[in-house]
């Protein structure tokens, strides 16, 4: 089969390998029909050292089951299934307790170094606990919103649910990225009144406006600090969706919080330390929380809104190429000339 | 009258200066029942830098209505009141929200440069919002248990409540000084079933035993960590409670958190930067909660508690002085001779 590797920064190839194979009887190997680049891809498209064996690449797919480990239960040849970007059991007690991304048999996909999403056909572990079937034809129109259920829906979901986010709570949303704007989605569907977006690029804000966004702030650092606080009486937002992940991203979520707040944090951290003491985060009792997204615990709530057309979350896919072209969709990505590429094997 | 001032680190003076006045019509002045000495004093005192002017000390106090200001509805002259350690007008959206501690009108006791609880009097601004009456007498046994609520048993229960202590979550408290016992009392009080103290003062993590502690790890960092998992099937517990405020308490904070847990703060940190990217705290989904304790908001349920006997937090006084005896208070608590000093003026 084809499958998209990384053999450095900015070096993204299409390579032909072997197909992937059912190893442990609770595997699944997956046909992909959909699949996408993320924005934490271009982490390592901007960082990864050159190397001769080249990581494989994609976390986010729906597809159609095309063998099953003798162990699966509740799955068959042939359904049409998403995939979280992470895989779990989903019967632990972490998973139990809505950490499936800490399951004790979980992990991340890809998880086989023959190929990751990015690809024509991908082995997933934990089948019976990752795979959730759609009830819709595999040439629906519903598949690019289905997919955002794998990582980017269910991402900036995770940051609102973590903030608590409900009718009486103020919004910051940080980025204007595919998350920050499902972000926004997931904040206004839990029923936020005010919601500022942060972002800078028109296209993108206004999409955000569209998902829910009632203002928009152009300005970065102080001036955008600054900004959102105008438009919160001086006391900034009760919530703060950093969907980024760079150090200036959690400077400004912490200079936009209002005293008592949570700073819910879905942007992979670019940085390790940061100020977390009395000025910062302790003196006005500020809550950081967050991480990487337990998807798989949100697919069946959010999925309906999807299925009924009353939320198109498959809007931030802005770009649709073939697996073949999938390292122009990388530089369209990261040119910022693509919002969200899909990828059809 | 006389009250305490310290004048640099280690040099705590009781000095004669003039009594309090109301100063707004939103003031009370208080005479002074009982005081104390709090953990948080013995930062200063290794820290203040020498001045000729004294810093008025004391932020935990009960005592006697002698003055009110013209505004001040719900109080009289000679009643029995306990203050926080914030003053706040408990009306405003931050007080209504749960966060007295950033009041619209607030701030912290001592308001004054002429005297803080450490004295014969204090003059308590927004005393209405302020001031709880006690339905006791001036002579009451409990006094010591209900003098608690202006700060180090309202601080162990933030750090509960923070964390979402309940019947189900398993707790870590580290540190045994005051604040950590009660946080301990806090928890079991709170429901939980598993309460590990880790502390190294045998008498401390003794009462700490009485107080609800199922288990006490005196090892600290790596070998204290290790223990903690050893205790929870390697897993470290759902909340950590972290009553210390030095860098080495946050770290071990880290190692005993169970994914998807908790780490609650009330020790005041003596740091700025730490740790909190994805190896630290965003890859296990880690919430880092806490700050100064709204305690305002919590006299009332803690109170009844105390009334009916059935919790005594005012064992944690292990020692009694005068007024003038109290910069032996401050080198008994440093020298951990004492756990925490009462102060009769």
């Amino acid at each position: 089969m084809r499958a998209t590797f990384m053999y450095g920064a900015g070096d993204v190839r299409v390579d032909t390998v072997a197909d992937p194979v059912i190893k442990e009887p609770t595997d699944a190997v997956v046909r992909v029909v959909l699949s996408c680049i993320c924005g934490s891809d271009l982490h390592p498209y901007h960082s990864l050292p050159a190397s001769d064996q080249g990581t494989p690449m994609g976390h986010e797919f729906l597809g159609v089951v095309e063998e099953l480990g003798r162990d699966v239960a509740g799955l068959r040849r042939g359904d049409l299934v998403v995939a979280p970007f992470a895989f779990q059991d989903n019967t632990c007690d972490f998973c139990r307790e809505g950490v499936q991304t800490s399951c004790r048999h979980g992990g991340f996909i890809p998880a086989d170094a023959t190929g990751g999403g990015q690809a024509e056909a991908v082995r997933v572990p934990q089948a019976a606990g990752t795979l959730v079937k759609l009830p819709v034809a595999a040439d629906s129109d519903l598949l690019p919103s289905l997919l955002t259920l794998s990582d980017v829906f269910g991402t900036g979901h995770h940051a609102a649910v973590r903030a608590g986010v409900n009718p009486r709570t103020s919004v910051t949303v940080i980025g204007d990225g595919a998350v920050g704007l499902l972000a926004v989605m997931a904040a206004k569907r839990l029923g936020a009144e005010q919601i500022v977006l942060m972002g800078r690029h028109k296209d993108r804000t206004d999409l955000g406006r569209e998902f829910g966004a009632t203002d928009v702030v152009g300005e970065r650092g102080e001036e955008g600090i600054a900004r959102v606080r105008d438009l919160t009486g001086g006391d900034g937002t009760h919530t703060v969706l950093e969907c980024v992940g760079h150090l200036p991203a959690y400077e400004q979520a912490l200079g936009v919080v209002r005293a008592g707040g949570v700073i819910s944090r879905v942007g992979v951290p670019q940085y390790d330390e940061a100020p977390i003491g009395f000025a910062s985060l302790f003196g006005r009792n500020l809550t950081l929380t967050g991480g990487p997204a337990p998807v798989r615990a949100y697919i069946e709530e959010l999925m309906p809104d999807i299925l009924d057309g009353r939320l198109q979350p498959g809007r931030v896919f802005d770009r649709t190429l073939s697996l073949d072209q999938t390292p122009d969709g990388y530089r369209a990505m990261d040119q910022r000339q693509a919002l969200k590429v899909l990828v059809r094997p």
